[in-house]
């Protein structure tokens, strides 16, 4: 079948009507795109920040319709994120962690992502929306939500204290899904203007500055933007963990003595394992956790990914058809 | 009583000899000293690299005999290591989490150690030698044991593949604790001439270089020389952890797309909480973990303090009285 959306041809290219032909194989879903979610990767993307994958066919916070796919009925409203495939052999596969799979497969790098009529992904990599989530609010909860929400699942409990460093696509979110799982949340901002959403959104604190000392169970880094990792390391409780969510051009300097003292860490988290995504939209569903959208039609994706890339966005830009 | 030991009186002073006046309170124990180990942070709290602590009587490695105190029978064979005290009452000491308390009392920072004929320390910071362990090769385990001991405990498992880098004081014992707990050990040195020892400590592999990319799934840095964090995230597996066990003066440089990538972590770590500190003596016991050591008369302490300055220990000095 012929596929249409819109591809960028070279780095920081205009994006372009474009075409391709493509079957759903047997593991395959078909899900025709209603709605499409822009995340700042889709920028780096088509800047060719992280590579050559041109032509490039951005989108990976899909909503959209089953069209056909094995064990799906076709109508059924579902989502598809960063991964749409993996080897499903591996020890890790076969552990729940597909996203780290050496063969993962990316939904728009070396693939054709959302910003398109039809997107195919492997069903495991495809998920239905619980009822109570609304489409567009729902898009960005495949990436965006699956990032923040792993970690928090991973290393919060109640009653932990929570500092959010950054109040955007993820920032957002964060706020929401960590209050809703009864951690105190404090919102890190360089602009005071932010202070009343992110309490809006969850946040019992809200701090434009730097953490005091021993004040944190777990902090997460949404912004790309160069942190003091001394104070950030002295502002953990002990035992106490950093998670840097954002791929920042500068690495994170760590002092070895703050880290020893009290049994600190820093770790990386990227998108979710299917099992995780799954509970990241029941919770969402259960809790009302949405994403804050401003909607587009699709036609109008140049515009959309340049509010994205200046950093505009409120906080997600959803492509709509 | 008067307690006899040797102390510094400066940075970087000769240890001469010196008496203070102590009683153990009702919740101490006093502890006829018999052995102790030296550790590089004794030469880093005798050279006043860690701040102006004296007079500062060195030694946290110590292994003695009960005179009395609360809980113990008189005469029997015990050791103390880093911390002697704590305030017994936080959440942190009610979780069995010691070693993070606020009150966290070091036996010879702030508190005269084990260069001496006693040592005093609260009785939940002493710990009963096991039969099996004899004194001058366990020694080392109060200190250098804990701290290896406590990441392979906490991340490790059977079949794990594990890295040491550095074989020293610390390295040497953490290839025969990871060994013994069926983990597959490389062990990675600057020097070829370590090989044949790595090996008989329990090393399956011995290498001069880099790791290669998703080799590891836990790495034990004993060392505090700059080691090229690009290269040991790529070598860790997906959702492995480097950790940090050295006090290196150089901050670690941590990419942040190499740490998202795979849900990779770094992490701190020192000592051991009590409770851990004793399965460690439990598990060196049944195991034969040993410290390799050369040991000296105390009255030598100078000179055997500067053989672990100068890094020609091997791998740990133990002084006798």
């Amino acid at each position: 079948m012929k596929i249409k959306g819109y591809a960028a041809h070279g780095a920081k290219g205009v994006l372009e009507p474009f075409h391709y032909e493509a079957e759903p194989r047997e593991d395959e879903v078909l899900v025709r795109v209603t709605h499409c979610g822009i995340c700042h990767s889709d920028v780096h993307l088509v800047d060719g920040d992280w590579g050559d994958f041109f032509p490039l066919l951005p989108g990976h916070e899909v909503v959209g319709v089953v069209e056909s796919g094995k064990g799906f009925e076709s109508g059924t409203r579902v989502g598809i994120g960063w991964q749409c495939g993996s080897c499903g052999v591996c020890e890790w596969c076969e552990a729940g962690k597909e996203v780290v799979c050496r063969h993962h497969e990316a939904t728009c790098m070396g693939h054709h992502g959302g910003f398109a009529d039809y997107v195919i992904a492997q069903n495991r990599f495809v998920f239905p929306l619980p009822p109570e989530l609304e489409s567009a609010s729902a898009a960005p909860l495949f990436c965006g939500g699956a990032t923040v929400y792993t970690p928090l699942e991973k290393y919060g409990r109640p009653g932990a204290r929570v500092a959010v460093i950054g109040i955007g696509g993820l920032g957002h979110l964060a706020i929401q899904f960590a209050s809703r799982m009864d951690c105190e949340v404090t919102a890190f901002s360089t602009r005071e203007a932010k202070k009343r959403e992110a309490e809006l959104y969850g946040a019992k604190q809200f701090v434009v500055g730097q953490p005091d000392s021993r004040s944190f169970d777990l902090v997460l880094n949404t912004s790309t933007a160069n942190v003091d990792m001394d104070s950030w390391l002295e502002g953990l409780r002990p035992e106490g963990v950093f998670v840097q969510l954002g791929a920042a051009p500068e690495p994170l300097a760590l002092g070895t003595f703050a880290l020893i003292a009290n049994h600190k860490m820093v770790a990386g988290s990227a998108v979710a394992h299917p099992a995780v995504l799954k509970r990241m939209l029941e919770f969402a569903g259960r809790h009302g956790v949405k994403a804050q959208v401003q909607t587009m039609p699709m036609a109008e994706c140049n515009e959309a990914l340049e509010i994205t890339r200046s950093g505009s966005a409120r906080y997600r830009v959803v492509l709509t058809r």
